[in-house]
């Protein structure tokens, strides 16, 4: 007897995949666990016993996207790879093709603590931990300043993105990236 | 022929002050327009007249919190006026009381674009101007450095806030506020 069902890793790529695609088609809101499970070929109870949620659902999907696209590159120049991390990010989740998705995870996450938590433990806190080793390493070769509050990075750093892409929801582009850069490493001190 | 029912503005206060306690006992999600009515004395259609959405509700509760109270101070050293706004920006509205109602409404935002727009332009711009008038006036006294990004500031100065606020849901302190600020004076760059 054979069945037409994926299984395994090719199930739930096909699951991340038809969430990620049906998504895009339709919206978040109109999103179903059963238009997905139809999609993908997998049962919707399958989908119902890995995902507690939608959003859980997206999470992962979304996350399926990232892999280890958003790891900085080392060129030895800070500035230069923060740029291009950042601007990786923002192709990654914030071009127009997931940007509504990702939108909709983090409305998602303001009345859902667990889900909340997940995109904390899985997203944030990873990307929190690369770029402070990257900073890290930029203070102890002296090109980023001894007082600067590095635990503060990732708020610094992402902080405007979020604020552009879930509250004035501009468009967020690579401009955006350098100029908000260039201001953070200026500084809106004078130093005196 | 007498009417308990109350007019005007006494009848939007009653409404504000019941949407904002309605939403405190029991949560955006079960807060409902029918209940509002019912507390504020009010017809249930004429809420619905005045606001399309559940969301537009809140918004001006949540506005009308606010008056004046966010204006800057002016005591001529602008750090100590930025940190003074955004401490009682920071016990407003991301306090423990209705720090769960501004999330839900930024929350809602994320899939309500006339929601989006209407917080921009009754809040965020309004602030922005603020803050761009008091930045500016700091430059040209020299406190501010000439070299950095006046455009970005709301961005830079609200993202870091906005980051905790909706993205690691930690809570928002003074303290915090105080890092936020001496980071972005000292700027990341040592200057070389």
């Amino acid at each position: 007897m054979t069945t037409a069902r994926r299984r395994g890793p090719d199930l739930t790529e096909a699951i991340m995949r038809s969430t990620l695609e049906l998504g895009q088609e339709i919206g978040y809101a109109k999103l179903s666990i059963e238009a997905v499970a139809a999609r993908a070929g997998a049962g919707k109870h399958t989908i119902y016993r890995r995902w507690p949620s939608k959003g859980a659902l997206l999470l992962d999907s979304l996350l399926s996207l990232n892999e280890s696209a958003l790891d900085y590159p080392y060129t030895g120049d800070v500035m230069a790879d923060l740029r291009e991390q950042i601007h990786a990010a923002v192709d990654l989740l914030a071009g127009p093709s997931f940007r509504p998705l990702f939108q909709a995870l983090v409305g998602e996450t303001q009345h859902d603590p667990r889900l909340a938590a997940a995109l904390n433990e899985r997203f944030i806190a990873p990307q929190t931990a690369k770029t402070l080793a990257r900073l890290q390493t930029a203070r102890d070769q002296g090109q980023v300043s001894p007082a600067f509050d590095l635990d503060l990075a990732m708020a610094v750093l992402s902080g405007p993105l979020y604020f552009r892409l879930l509250i004035t929801q501009e468009p967020l582009t690579h401009q955006y990236v350098d100029r908000i850069l260039e201001a953070l490493f200026t500084g809106m001190g004078t130093g005196a």
